[in-house]
């Protein structure tokens, strides 16, 4: 019994550390709505995403399908779309100076199969930093509410292209599926924009955390080639990243 | 000569008159991006969608594609995937009280491709409404910045259903493609809104002003008919439509 | 037990009230074909949908998948292909003096992945109208086999245009997904079309049945305001189409 | 100037010889419509498929898209979603004693970006046979008007499995995209059918006409050892479907 | 309870017969990965692809979705990606002298969901063949390692055209979706090649196994009237592929 | 007309610096093929990419779409298709050790819309490395076919994962869209792979190159801050990576 609760546990682990989830080449729905299946409720026991089960065999096994599996339509009801407070301004007291915050399937369930989320991103003044990153399913379009932002997004080899803007409040700006870019506070102001990311579940990956802070590392001599980076600032790089 | 050139501005009337332009099921790009041509500019002569043309024997033909011909990706620069003042707020003294104002690949031309745009909408205090209305190509997810907003959208026969909400400043919400759905201000002020859609020309079907207003109108049997309205209603309902 | 019948009711009341199912943009089948499961026979208990479970824990959950489960390939038969008795006139006795006779998954459970449907369409003499209604994922090609219909679609917003046709046997036509279009009888002899449409549920949404026959309601208000209608005839449109 | 004249009738052939065209995965539309351009009208020198040009220099080239190029939409009207007299029973007076009537983007040009066509199919009494064939691009959906078809379809390798069924008029069935299928008149009196296609160009290829038939023919020692035929019979069928 | 294996036993069959497995519009990725569940590991009664269940009702019942179910992201490691051996040159004393050993889905079951599929074909000394076949979900793309081929493919009706060239080592070709094409080792040692298909299930349809080895066989009038060979030729046909 | 000239000398580099390209959601063919556009040949004056033209009014102007211009399907051949040369050992003395040739449209023009694409990757002895990168879209599978490699892959934030083999002849492995992957030689000799990608243009982004090597470059104080790096580090490697 306790392994079953562990393995629900670990279930439900999983979808929280998929903080954006969205694809600019996601199905498109197959009837009005699918609101996805994404927890457990009251203590109540519910089989969470599709699993199959049963009982005096203590046989219990998880599956999952591409994307989610939906919840009863007649069951469906307004809150199911909804998700409230993204007003509210975000802590961005962290070492990169900004805070994200998605709206994407994991919080309005409805969000299955649309193809579509929303984050707000907060960034502290004098240089709040949302990192060199890129989504690997979603292209994504910005506008700035308050503050000033430097962004750019980078093609891809080999004639490498770097596009750069300053962006104030009521600038709009679009960073294309796959690309690597970032917006950084150069104002001495707090910052707030909202983007639009055409995917349920976009993916985010950030460069640096990536290269340096995978669990288990990179091997070193990679990254020393890769970067032309002393083996020991490599090592350094990878003890604070972890 | 002359005749040439009320062709170009023919065909730019088209562009302009089809304000949001995006799909759900928009192709994915084929390279980093496809900055699409959309306007003649400085006086040049510039061949505006592909046209193939002409000279000395007068010939001239314009050709569309699915979509929008792309800029030499050489020539591209920031300002393509720029657009500016969303943070300004819009005039909503006309007889529904709403003004929608649309950044889509008519307004940043990068989009082309993307599968994305953003809309600011301004609604007039007691009652501003963006009337019922749908999307053919594109599931929106929009936030209240401002106001009080009574949202609704019904779903597809038969068993039709209508899922309404209350929406405060950081609420956030989801239509899906293809229903029906309106905001309505139910607030003493004025309300604001910014939505995301995921396709570069979601196209906009508003009930009443295709119903009631098209040219030429339709038949006035049907509609009293399908509305079961009396004769007189709906021919006085075309005229004020019209 | 009891609890757990009604589900399975209910459940399958859900697909009996979907009666036009397919996409434009279905995904593409990953195997030769993906019969559905859509039905409980013979008494038996079956699992409808995928739902597991079970048993002395009297444990019960339903999931959906987006579009439908597929049958065991093994198992599929010439049946799960086939529906026959398109041939047979449809009774067109109601107000509107239209049958729509869908032939979509719910009724080739073969049409599963496969993105296309057709409908028989019977139409009473004098003024048989299919009302004006729209697909939310499906375009239609119509082919008239008895009778005279006008049909038309309009476009999308802002430049309003009305497309319009006399039909006559043998005639076909073309309805773009997404656009408002209906077929109005005005021979003196009853109508028949076929048509096919390319999606494996396209969904309908009628207009007037939509706007004015939700269930709740739409706020008057709204109505009012959106159709410029008198207050008291919307009250009563509501109460007709409810 | 002659040559110039007899790449346009080139490229009028290559459209005409496609009979069918569409696709279950074809791109969706962006905008409401995209009516193709497929023909030279008037004996005016129309740029035929975005060809570029000309003059002077007697240049010119002919330039394809992946389907078509579009129409200017201010230039559409209901001619363009129309096609006539398919209700017409055609000669079947060949030696397969069939005739498929297609109704693609050839005839209809907006079904350009639609991803559906339709055909009308007669057939002869006694035998009259639509040959093993299968469409690369498309699901197909067939009903019958009259008469009796005795139709299959083979799944693909290894486990082949051969679905078959008698059918009378008002029968409806499916064959899936890609797999080999025919239809086979095993009635006393002429049978029709008509039947829809999820793609604006599904393709057809005739197996035999494809094996024994193409030009220049395949190594008659390929099909000697594939069909385990004796060679004489295959050289005498290459000369038969020369 | 020996039912219940025995229908195990039929699904695990199902997919080991379906040895090529992906296609050219699969759906694209809703999360970085969805590693495939199709085993019965360590004799652990293991729910193989969704199945629901069981136990004292002796209820069963299988399902399976478009496509296959995922397994705990939590649970994926480095073999499920994996494959190895494809270096060892396969066996072709079979009666065409060919060998094609396909690394798909069912042999690396992460590429469930991600559109590729890889194969090694091995080719016998003096006329080793790769029989007249076509993939209705994938186009190919193939690289020679060894020894010289003739290979062709046949474009659709009707203007049938036949595409060949001769292959060496280092030289690659492309057979697009659909359409018919073959391998034919004219030199006098054995051939290697790989191929790439853009499927996690591309399916294989080859042309003589399919017309003359269906079980059922298919009505030898049809094969006699579409090929146009004598009814005894067919019939010898028929029994030599069965 | 040496301004024209220049011009079409530009749009050609900009191909050439495109070496992959190719999507996982490229758009399925409309037709058998569509072989690409992309050359001017034998000084003849080739309108290249759907330019229009020019003349005595010395007007120039190029457009492009989303993927390619066709070649007129009655002039492809089976050189259209082929690309040889496949099997010659690459140089790898360059800084990282490896070479990658690629065959997509730009080799091979019959890819365009077919959604594939191939490469050689060529490694040196002692450390060849094919350095951190990614596709944004396209998977990868790739066989080895001589030598030692240590591969991997990282997962997407925020529960990083890192997936990593060691691969030996005959073995393959798996590299999904968009995630950050690498190869790396540990053995003593060369090694070779071949992989296969599901894009005609899967797009290549090198970490170290488009982080440190974009041209301008990145403001130093984004990577200072985001790699948590000293300063001069970051310049001096912008420095070697220019």
């Amino acid at each position: 019994m306790m392994k079953r609760l562990q393995l629900f546990v670990a279930a439900f682990a999983i979808l929280a550390c998929n903080p954006l989830l969205a694809s600019a080449s996601d199905p498109s729905p197959l009837q009005d709505f699918c609101v996805a299946i994404n927890d457990t409720k009251n203590g109540e026991f519910i089989l969470l995403h599709g699993f199959t089960i049963l009982t005096n065999l203590t046989l219990f096994h998880a599956v999952f399908v591409n994307g989610k599996f939906c919840k009863d339509p007649k069951l469906a009801n307004a809150e199911d779309f909804f998700y409230s407070r993204l007003n509210i301004p975000r802590n961005t007291s962290n070492p990169i100076g900004s805070t994200v915050t998605p709206i994407n399937v994991a919080q309005i369930s409805r969000m299955n199969t649309f193809s579509i989320c929303l984050v707000r991103i907060d960034y502290a003044p004098y240089g709040g930093l949302n990192p060199p990153h890129m989504h690997p399913r979603a292209t994504e379009i910005l506008v700035v509410l308050e503050g000033t932002l430097y962004v750019d997004f980078v093609t891809s080899n080999t004639d490498i292209c770097f596009i750069t803007k300053v962006l104030n409040p009521g600038d709009v700006f679009v960073f294309p599926i796959g690309l690597i870019h970032f917006q950084f506070n150069i104002g001495n102001t707090k910052a707030v924009a909202f983007a639009g990311l055409n995917s349920q579940n976009p993916g985010v990956i950030t460069i640096a955390n990536v290269i340096f802070g995978s669990n288990p590392p990179i091997n070193p001599d990679v990254l020393t080639k890769a970067f032309q980076l002393d083996k020991n600032i490599v090592t350094y790089l990878q003890s604070k990243f972890e």
